[in-house]
């Protein structure tokens, strides 16, 4: 007997199944959202919500055509969010500063500043007194800094959660606390899914597991294709303000969020799911955080958490449709950038399901098997 | 030897002193804001925010006015602190409904609805069917409602925090965790205050401490003219949207927030400072809203709390300059309107203060001294 | 290429893994325990702790025979455990009250009056008077009460921390954050586990997963043999002290603990994972509370939450060696009963395990596959 | 009109405050405890716990004689608290360590070594060896030890929260959220207090409120003669134990707990009543911590707080009766030794009032007037 029959179930409640189901909702599909946990918890809640295309992407290539393409979307995604939910994601547009500590970081940032002027994007060179002239508690040590006035963040928690409810208020049946245990098949074809709630059958099923989605497929994507990246971060705020564009630098970066907190990121441990706080990684924070910024030492601590991104072996996320399971599509994988990708991979990944389009953005760079074609990198 | 001086200390953190803080900084005003523990908690962060003119003055008169001023201010009030300091108010304006429970309270929804109408505000009043029609998950119990669409509200916690935050913008000095003793006095003019951090000297002092008034000026306004009135509330969430409108009827309100969050308050006990939260307070919320949403029942318990507002014997807020000691101004007492007051508080004192000016508004029935010109009522 | 070799694996981190791996590490096994999330947490952390052998046990049997052998040993490993770690359980053996609010329920107190004492155990009839002189804040709705004074509670967050780090101290390896995905198998015996953090080998493996061992065991036992029942819970406290001995009556219990604390619990609601606490639940118990304990009114609020309960379809847990799978234990689907048997559930797969000792109990009613033997009761 | 007699008033709820109160109630007499927040919370609770009567007094004199009685009496204290509240004080006795970093130390702890030996107090010398030896997590920097096998710690809160609940066994009136605005003088005595409830009236008064003690008797003690010292400290835990005797250096002491906790602490800044933990003393004390054992790089973050000490200009506690303001007692200025001292002072205060007993301790080093008798250091 079959329990319900939706026309498309989503696997995952971040940031990314719930913008799949909210597109999908909008469609006017029935849909069923799979969250073994919470929704919009997780790596969707942990991120600093930046949406770094320029900063982040240090080579052209079609990671940066998708994140830029998304970054666009966020003017219009954040107010409709809004209309609907009532949730403001808190969407800042003041621009990144990708900070040069040595002179060796010089001549890159300059490399990187002519590429994304033959794209098209604003990019600028701050010389340090430019620079300070900007961010006046900036440490006197940083030397220049590639500006890019374009750049933002958005609260992640909030982006996530008015997602979340948007998708229920075009009508998907979220069911939280709910763990899918295997895929049920049926020649060839994936037509439902078993969990510790029960069976759950649908025309259309997507893996929106983040970190999580290695057991479920692991017949299909070797298990270490999506593998964790564990991060810790620490969020401050100052009395008064004391930062308006967003640092960058290598192995730390400082987002200046709506009164006056700041979030202070992130460290990277691969191949552990492990949440834990860490003195270690607290501690090179801060004291990252202290060169950047001396003013910082007088800040108070608000909060510290540990999240879990989701890493590829090519760091390009899994988009699109399984070419030998039909009815399974795929989307996880997204590192870093699941926040700024969460836009564009609603649309792409519902216009497959609900419309059977081919988007316009070729997907083949981010195939769910593009690890099989002899490509031995991505199989270990 | 005088520590510092300011144009105005402003004491107490709430939502008014805040106001206040932000519109004299505005001005180009050097202000000091003390505060015994953080910003924008106690009652400012406890309050469900509603923006109730209509619902909850029940009588023409000097509040009614003041509040219905004061409401008007909010879509640019809460436009302006947003690009200042990011943080979005929440403002949602879709109306309250003062739900007829008995069949007398529809006689008196009745009488409300003519005086407000000859007030030229909108009201309207829905019979039981187009009630549920507007709002399907209300109960069938209720007989009927008022409908005013223009009210709303924010969120307490943001509004306050944004005040805040834009004062310190505009270069106000807050000091937290410093507790006012004394007024220092020198012939009939208040010239600064003692704290435990020090003794501070402004031209101009202002009270706005809530609850916590009544001990400083023990000596001019009897200790019992500002008294605590503890409410305690709750949160609640459902997986759906439940609910659109804010409902409002004797003991028991329900605000719909930002991603289907509810407040639910509010109960009221006066002459403590007791910040309990009590199994007798939650309880009997809770019975009330099932009373007057069935559907709650299966609703998510998100968090609860208890604050403290302000109260005065004639319910109005004490408002102006000290008639008696000079350079001395009050802001309190504003009990369940702190909220919705704090706009036109704000404006009104700054103006008094930084510019001497009378306000368009008659202050006289909030005069702080009222009391004493022979008002028995007042005195008790 | 095998990871690690193991004496013994141990798959869960509540009460019950954490008492086998004290067990076993005591005994000099080299130990690893895998944990999901964090060890001591879910229902072991939800658990009031009662020690209610006679109280809860309705019949005489195999369970009540377990029980009062585990209850028996508490005041003996509480304290050793407290030497090893410095946590102290809170061991108060003070008694419990099984009340009788109605007519038919002294009948049925009498009856267990009874039979407890015909199996030696101490209870005492307390009529109305004498009930209200032991606790005089009891309702005067109460009839009567059967008294069984041996009976007590513990904190169960703190037994369950203190197992986990006595097993510590002996040398058990603790993995949190580590999932288990399935067991590896070489013909016919168990070998090992697959997880999110690589493969563990072992000599022997336990099952200790609670509600969530259905998953594991899928093809073994039937996913419905263990399944999930949910209780809410609260935690209220009072300025003096209100109550001695547990009070225990048909759906809600209030347990004094340390402090003046008092956990009231629980509902029940089987067959989710769901782990919200609800306006319906809290408001249920609230009520109930304060039938038995008028007074409780004026308690404070200290916290609430829910827990995943693992029941069985007879009732008794899953406990001992997998007849067909080798070098598979069980000890699972203790239901409320976690707490109370994790000392002798410890010790019994510890001798089963370590030293092949058959237990002096007879574990046939316990047996992981007693549902096969044309039990359809079971199976269903 | 009197609202209601006591026989002793006793201002401040911490530990201090508590043990006064629970000895005297324990002694008959009908005691009120008033309190501005939450008992047992401020400097109570956010202190280490540490009993360190040999590690922390440099100095032979009447602090170290008070301390060390003190500290003996903590086994019955504990144990008699346990016993009527159910809170145990998790007392451990494993001694502490005082790091010798420097050469210069070494000298330091080898006359320290001596002037214990003299007061017949054990005190070893341990080499780096020994010391390794005996607790081999710690840095191979650290030059030596001196070892108080002696010394240990306790839960801060959970003793503060014990002599409360004594308190309250024994009939004390506790009321919370109580701020007292001024004494209530009648002749040369105090015969009670206003507070924001009303006026309380008693025999006989006790001033026990910590940091906050100065602006109460502005007229008495300079203010400046109690002032805050502000510290911020964190908890850490490791997966295995790593630690067995409590650590002391210069500005980082690291306290093992039950459970594998890690106290670390603590910072200090005087004149000042923040509490907000900032990066700068969170950072300071993690780097500390790694220098004394570099395995607590991969420990887990806990929590982290501020607290506020009460200092005099002496450093010794103002303890006994007032010698101008009858009935008046003091008993606060207990800085990092509330509570170490706790019980003795609790005593002595007791006995003073309700025996009316010169005590056997000489506390002429502890006058609360002692400042005005020509001592200029103090009254600066």
């Amino acid at each position: 007997v079959r329990s319900k029959l939706y026309d498309t179930i989503i696997l995952g409640g971040g940031v990314i199944g719930c913008s799949i189901a909210f597109n999908l909702a909008k469609k006017g599909q029935r849909i069923l959202l799979l969250e073994k946990g919470r929704v919009a918890s997780q790596a969707s809640s942990a991120a600093a919500g930046m949406l770094g295309v320029q900063t982040e992407m240090e080579e052209n290539g079609p990671l940066f055509e998708l994140a830029r393409k998304s970054r666009a979307m966020f003017p219009e995604i954040v107010a409709e969010l809004r209309e609907i939910t009532g949730i403001d994601s808190s969407l800042i547009r003041k621009g990144m500063l990708k900070l040069a500590l040595q002179e060796e970081q010089i001549d890159e940032c300059q490399s990187i500043l002519e590429w994304q002027h033959s794209k098209g994007e604003k990019a600028v060179w701050l010389e340090k007194e430019e620079l300070l002239q900007k961010e006046p508690c900036l440490s006197e040590k940083i030397l220049a800094a590639l500006y890019f006035p374009n750049e933002g963040h958005v609260s992640a928690p909030d982006l996530s959660n008015a997602f979340a409810k948007a998708a229920s208020y075009f009508g998907t049946k979220i069911r939280e606390y709910t763990e899918v245990r295997s895929l049920i098949k049926d020649s060839g074809a994936v037509t439902g899914v078993t969990t510790n709630g029960g069976d759950f059958y649908g025309d259309a099923i997507v893996v929106a597991t983040g970190a999580w989605s290695g057991g479920l497929l692991s017949e299909d994507i070797n298990q270490s294709t999506v593998y964790p990246v564990k991060g810790e971060a620490l969020s401050v705020k100052a009395e008064i303000p004391l930062l308006t564009r967003t640092l960058f630098s290598k192995g730390c970066y400082i987002v200046p969020k709506k009164g006056g907190e700041m979030i202070i990121g992130a460290t990277s441990r691969a191949h552990t799911f492990d949440q834990k706080v860490t003195v270690e990684g607290i501690s090179y924070l801060m004291e990252r955080a202290k060169e950047l910024m001396p003013v910082l030492a007088g800040a108070e601590i608000s909060s510290m958490w540990a999240g879990t991104r989701p890493m590829t072996n090519d760091g390009l996320p899994f988009l699109g449709q399984h070419p030998e399971l039909q009815h399974l599509f795929v989307a996880t994988g997204h590192y870093r950038n699941g926040i700024l990708l969460s836009p564009i991979t609603g649309k792409i990944v519902a216009d497959l399901i609900a419309d059977a389009v081919h988007p316009e953005i070729d997907l083949t760079p981010f195939s769910p098997t593009r690890h099989r074609n002899g490509q031995e990198v991505m199989l270990r």
